[in-house]
């Protein structure tokens, strides 16, 4: 269970990283976090001085999760094919929050690409852990040359399926648009 | 040329529009808007009372400029098939104001997506002329059924290269996505 601390770092984390992808980065302070958890301000800043800190350790806390369902994914699906299905897979089934907040990757880096944060790099990581795993995907179909850019072409059409699906609020848009994805994979 | 309050309500909305596209809506205050006009807080406040209201102009004058641009290539091209390679050339076009601050409308619908703003059917309206705009050419190419999911699909894909191209701050991901396109529309 880990010691008192810690356990009061990673409520920290998750009530931060719920709130993130809810409100978005900009729009959460510190109160937002005192309110949700119930920790003092001054407790907070124990563990973290700033909220690019906070930023740091939930990215660090997705990144952990996202690799981990991608290790599992390995181990439950045995062709390239099925493990890419399962990622589109994964869109489908989120399609309520991807309607409600967007994707949380997605928002995230968004948001942080404007000139005030200039911190893209601190949630990039997010996006490379799917890349890479697509990546390994589409080599293992044969495809080395173009293997990266195929990744970075499904990361764009998730993203894209995200962002429509948000402004319409339409999970069956989600919907209709994952089975065109599908197909495009049993097509290659 | 307009009377003087014309043209300083039209100077607030233009510097209010740069700002919400670089810096993001939540992140630009009256200061910055009064900082890059020169315009006194009071003064803005004559025209806008709140945020929200320079929010509402601002989308109202994007809405125009995209109507004008798209009735300018209904006059210029004349088969669909020219005007949907036409928008995706657009797309091709702004491929570095992209990498830098991710597409317009879909960072500022992204924003207004999320819970402090719930405002996102204010800006809603900028993807509605687009979505419109290229279901008629769907039509008008015989997908009368299928007219609308095409154009959600065309949007998608377009915000989609947006977002990787913005996360990964390259320009040629956007072209070799941007050829892709192309090739789905000669397919069509």
């Amino acid at each position: 269970m880990g010691t008192k601390g810690e356990r009061t770092r990673s409520e920290i984390i998750e009530a931060a990283k719920g709130l993130f992808y809810r409100r978005g980065f900009g729009q959460t302070s510190f109160s937002d976090i005192v309110e949700q958890t119930g920790i003092r301000r001054g407790n907070i800043n124990h563990y973290f001085r700033t909220k690019q800190d906070i930023l740091k350790a939930v990215v660090e806390q997705r990144a952990g999760e996202y690799r981990a369902i991608l290790a599992d994914w390995d181990t439950r699906h045995r062709t390239p094919k099925q493990r890419l299905h399962r990622f589109v897979q994964m869109v489908a089934a989120y399609r309520h929050e991807l309607t409600r907040f967007g994707c949380p990757i997605g928002t995230l880096c968004g948001e942080l690409g404007k000139e005030p944060w200039e911190s893209q790099d601190a949630a990039r990581e997010l996006f490379d852990v799917f890349r890479d795993w697509l990546t390994a995907q589409f080599e293992q179909l044969g495809e080395q040359k173009q293997a990266r850019a195929r990744a970075l072409h499904l990361l764009g059409r998730a993203e894209g399926i995200s962002v429509i699906g948000h402004v319409y609020r339409d999970p069956a848009l989600v919907a209709t648009e994952v089975r065109a994805l599908n197909k495009w994979i049993d097509d290659l």
